[in-house]
C-alpha cells in the first residue's frame, strides 16, 4: 500500500525529511547561520506550484520530470538568482504545502533532489515548514552572501558595454520539446537530445562564474541578471533598470543546433529557464570572462544610448518585445 | 466590477504590492541586507494556507478575521519565532500563491496587514514572489540577527530553573470562541471580549522582551521557545530538547477570566497561538524578567530531573500529554 501524507502525519514526515536537511541547524524555532566577515546578506524567494511550474501528474499538465528533477530544478532556479547577484549560498529554507493524498515517497524524492542540488553547490537545507493544502507547492528561500563591492546589480549597464552570455540559450526549451514531442525528438541525434533534456531537468546555476569573479582584482564593474525568463527578457530588464538600450547580434548568440535556425533563435530569445548569466561589461574584460565561462560563452551584443532593444539579423535591426513577460496569473 | 488577479496580471499586481514593501530593496534578482557587526543570522519560514491556518471565505471554514488581520497575524507568528531565539528582525520575504479569481483588493489588504505589523516591529518586506495556484497560501521567511552569546535555544533548561511565561495564556483561544459562538460571548464583559478578539486577530510577538534581554549584562542563561502551540507543548518541547522534566503549577498560570476555570486552564495549556515566550532560568533572575514582561507575566513552574511534564492542580500531580501535537496533515 502506498503511504500518503494523511497516513503519515506531520511529525513522521518531518522525521523522514530530516536526513535531507542540515542536521545541526534543525530543531529550534529558527536556524542560526554565520555570514563571512564583512559580507552582506543576499536573499531570494521563489514559489513553485504543481501544474504551473512543474508537473508530477496531480493535474492535467504533462509530466516531463521525476520528483527528484523537480527538487533539483526548483533549487537551481533559486541559486541562479544568487549567482546573478554575485553571491555564494549560505543555506536555504523550504516551505512545503501538500495534499493529504500525496505519496510520502514523492515528497521525499523532491527533498532528495533539492538536497543533491544543494550539496553540489556547497550548501544545505537549514529550515522550513510543512503543511496541508489542496495543491502541492514549494516556496524556497535561498540565503547567500557577497562582499558589498562584488554584488552584481542589474542597473549598472553603461553605453559602450558589451553583453556576454555565459552559455548556450534555448537548450532547456529544446529539452522540453524532446519530452513533449517524441516524433520531433526522433529527428535529433541522441547525444544532443540527452544534453537538452539534461538542461531542462537538471539546469546548472552558474555559481562557478561567481567563484571566478571573486578572484578578479580589482572587482570588475558589471551589470547582470540571469536568463531564467529568456535572453530577450534578461536584456530588456537590464536596459530598463539602467536607462539604456541594446543591440543583440543574432549571429553571435549561442543557440541549439536543431536544424531549424529560426526556431532555435526564438527559443534562445524567448524560451527561458536556461539559467545562464547575462552580464554587461567593458569590451576589454569581456573576452577573459568568456574564456572562464566555457566554450559556448559569447559576446552577443552591445549597450547603446537609445532606450530600445534591437535584434540585428541579416543586417536588419528588428525590435525585441516581450509582451507576455511575467503574466503568471 | 471586482478586479481579480486574472484581470490584473502579475506585473500589475507587483506594482500594486510595491508600496507595502521596502522601496530600495526590491527590483533585482534578490534583496541585499546588512547584519549588525558580529551578529549571527537567524532565519525561520512558515507556510499558511487558506482553509487550514486562516479563512477568508474561499473555503467552508468560518471567517474570523479580515484580510489585514490575516497579514498581521501571519507575520506576527513568524516574528514570534525570532523573539523565541533572542533575535531582532532584519526583514522578510513573502511567497504568495493565489487563485485567478482572487480579488486583488484582498491580496492588497493582506500585504497591508503584513506591512503594518512589520513597521510596528521596525522591519519591512524586502522581497518575495507571486504566482498562480488553486488555493491561497502565504510562505513567510523572516530574517533576524542576534549576538551569538544572546541567542536563545530550547535545549538549555537546567534542573532547578523556574519556568516564566511572559503573559496571559488562552486569550487567543477565548477570542476565537467569542467569534465562533456569539451566544457564549454575550455572557462575557465587552472589554474582555475585545481584548481576547484582539489577542486572536492581532497577536503581539514579544520582541520587547528581546530588547530588554539585550540590556542585561552579563547575558542571562536562558532556555526558551514561544507558546504558539500552547503552553503544554512549549514546556514539553523544552523538556524534550533539554533532557529534563517539569512541574507546571496550575494556580500560577495567568489564564483568562471567563467564569469557567477548567476551560480557561485547558485553553491556556492547549489552545495555542498566544505567541508569548516561555523561558527557563534561575529563580534569582526570574522576578526581574517578570517585572520587565508586564503584570500578567508569572513564574508558572520548575524544571525537575525526572523526564516527565506534570501539572500540579489542587495538590495533585497530573500528567501533561499532547498527542495531537503537529498533526497538520
Amino acid at each position: 500500500m502506498m503511504l500518503t501524507l494523511a497516513d503519515c502525519g506531520e511529525l513522521e514526515l518531518i522525521a523522514r525529511l530530516r536526513p535531507y536537511c542540515h542536521r545541526e541547524l534543525m530543531g529550534d524555532d529558527a536556524a542560526v547561520l554565520s555570514l563571512p566577515l564583512g559580507e552582506q546578506l543576499i536573499v531570494s524567494t521563489d514559489v513553485l506550484v504543481e501544474g504551473v511550474h512543474f508537473s508530477l501528474g496531480m493535474t492535467d499538465t504533462p509530466v516531463t520530470m521525476t520528483p527528484q528533477d523537480v527538487g533539483w530544478r526548483s533549487l537551481a532556479a533559486n541559486l541562479s538568482d544568487l549567482a546573478a547577484m554575485g553571491a555564494l549560498p549560505l543555506g536555504l529554507t523550504v516551505g512545503l504545502a501538500a495534499p493529504r493524498n500525496c505519496p510520502v515517497a514523492m515528497i521525499e524524492s523532491i527533498y532528495q533532489g533539492m538536497a543533491t542540488c544543494a550539496q553540489a553547490y556547497g550548501t544545505s537545507i537549514v529550515g522550513g515548514d510543512t503543511c496541508r493544502s489542496s495543491v502541492l507547492s514549494l516556496s524556497i528561500t535561498v540565503l547567500g552572501s557577497a562582499p558589498p563591492e562584488r554584488i552584481i546589480y542589474r542597473d549598472r549597464a553603461q553605453v559602450g558595454d558589451v553583453i556576454v552570455v555565459t552559455g548556450v540559450h534555448g537548450a532547456s526549451r529544446a529539452g522540453l520539446e524532446c519530452l513533449l514531442s517524441p516524433q520531433w525528438a526522433s529527428t535529433v541525434p541522441a547525444a544532443l537530445q540527452q544534453a537538452w533534456i539534461q538542461a531542462h531537468q537538471r539546469p546548472r546555476p552558474r555559481l562557478d562564474i561567481v567563484h571566478w569573479l571573486r578572484q578578479q582584482v580589482p572587482p570588475l564593474r558589471l551589470a547582470g541578471i540571469d536568463s531564467s525568463d529568456g535572453l530577450a527578457a534578461a536584456v530588456l530588464q537590464i536596459c530598463q533598470a539602467s536607462g539604456v538600450g541594446a543591440v543583440l547580434w543574432a549571429d553571435q548568440i549561442p543557440i541549439v543546433d536543431d536544424g531549424d535556425h529560426q526556431q532555435a533563435l526564438n527559443w534562445a530569445l524567448y524560451g527561458g529557464e536556461d539559467f545562464e548569466l547575462v552580464l554587461c561589461l567593458s569590451p576589454e574584460l569581456a573576452q577573459d570572462l568568456c574564456t572562464a565561462a566555457g566554450d559556448r560563452a559569447a559576446i552577443v551584443g552591445e549597450i547603446i544610448p537609445e532606450k530600445r532593444v534591437h535584434l540585428k539579423l541579416n543586417g536588419e535591426l528588428l525590435p525585441v518585445q516581450v509582451n507576455q513577460l511575467f503574466q503568471h496569473f
